[in-house]
């Protein structure tokens, strides 16, 4: 039987996007596969009371620093566009409808979105700036536009996030292995340790 | 010239009590010295608008899981007396007294003070069990009770809360290498490469 765990994910997270950028590697050492679930961060904080770490200044001040040095072990880019922390709500709901109309492009999908957003701070709160990024990920952004309106895409989205919250996720990214909970891109050793187990 | 780095915690902190039970081995795996810096933490809090992370349900739920794993890993004792999280104000004080008075004492004294509270969950709401954990260690619990009554002693602690905030602190443990702030017991390997750089 192969192995798999949940990777519960919002575009608009600088430390989902770390957890995204380090997957593949980690899928191959745990020879576990990512069960991509996509949420809207913004409501599950709403329902558990939580909220970012940058509305305690201080907290902000540190996790930039923290994610800095992260991204700099990690050979990653990390950057911030104008307006960061973005409503990912648009982009949220694009990426679970690709993952029900197109799966097999989902995953470029959340790539390019990830480096527009964190890779090379793109102001993402322009729609022109939204559409070259997914141009240049070789997307048709009336397409995806047409896709983040459609019923159903939007209505599962919301299921996505209902079901995170009901499941005890109250930040991201956060992963299960079966019912077990881990939170944080900085806990992806106890989350391969569960894997092992 | 040695290097050191500074600790600051709070006895109620179950996160700085593991950090403090790991650091005899870490001061000697970096060569570097802790410089221990007593603070309250509710006081840090209210200041910066941080709050304990058990005030949202779920990430509460979720921190006893993940600090139980890491006292496993660790093979420390970890467990929660009636009453958590209690008020430290008074053991606090004590802590900061005996560090001014008879520093030789301080380490002892933290040490049994973790130890009744998380390694062996005494009810520290109760002056006999604060009175029986104290005596066990060798302290005299009426003399301490004397030490945390001294307005100096009590100012100390005001003091290095106040400095705590002002540094950029908004929760437990904190480490400082210079002027660069880190938070958590598991950041103690980016505390260990800064401190090696």
């Amino acid at each position: 039987m192969s192995k798999s765990f949940e990777f519960w994910f919002d575009l608009g997270s600088p430390a989902a996007y770390l957890a995204w950028k380090r997957m593949p590697a980690f899928e191959r050492r745990t020879g576990a596969t990512a069960i991509h679930k996509p949420m809207l961060l913004g409501g599950v904080f709403k329902a558990t009371g939580n909220a970012s770490p940058v509305t305690i200044p201080a907290k902000g001040k540190w996790l930039t620093g923290d994610l800095a040095r992260t991204a700099r072990r990690d050979g990653v880019p990390l950057s911030y566009g104008p307006g960061f922390p973005i409503n990912t709500l648009a982009l949220m709901r694009g990426a679970i409808g690709l993952q029900m109309r197109r799966p097999e492009r989902f995953a470029p999908y959340v790539e390019a979105m990830y480096g527009a957003i964190f890779g090379s701070a793109r102001d993402m709160r322009e729609p022109k700036e939204i559409a070259a990024a997914l141009a240049g990920a070789g997307f048709d952004p009336a397409e995806i536009l047409a896709l983040s309106g459609e019923p159903d895409v939007k209505q599962a989205l919301i299921r996505n996030t209902d079901e995170a919250v009901a499941k005890g996720v109250f930040g991201a990214p956060t992963f299960f292995v079966g019912e077990e909970l881990f939170w944080g891109q900085d806990r992806m050793d106890q989350v391969a340790e569960a894997l092992a187990s």
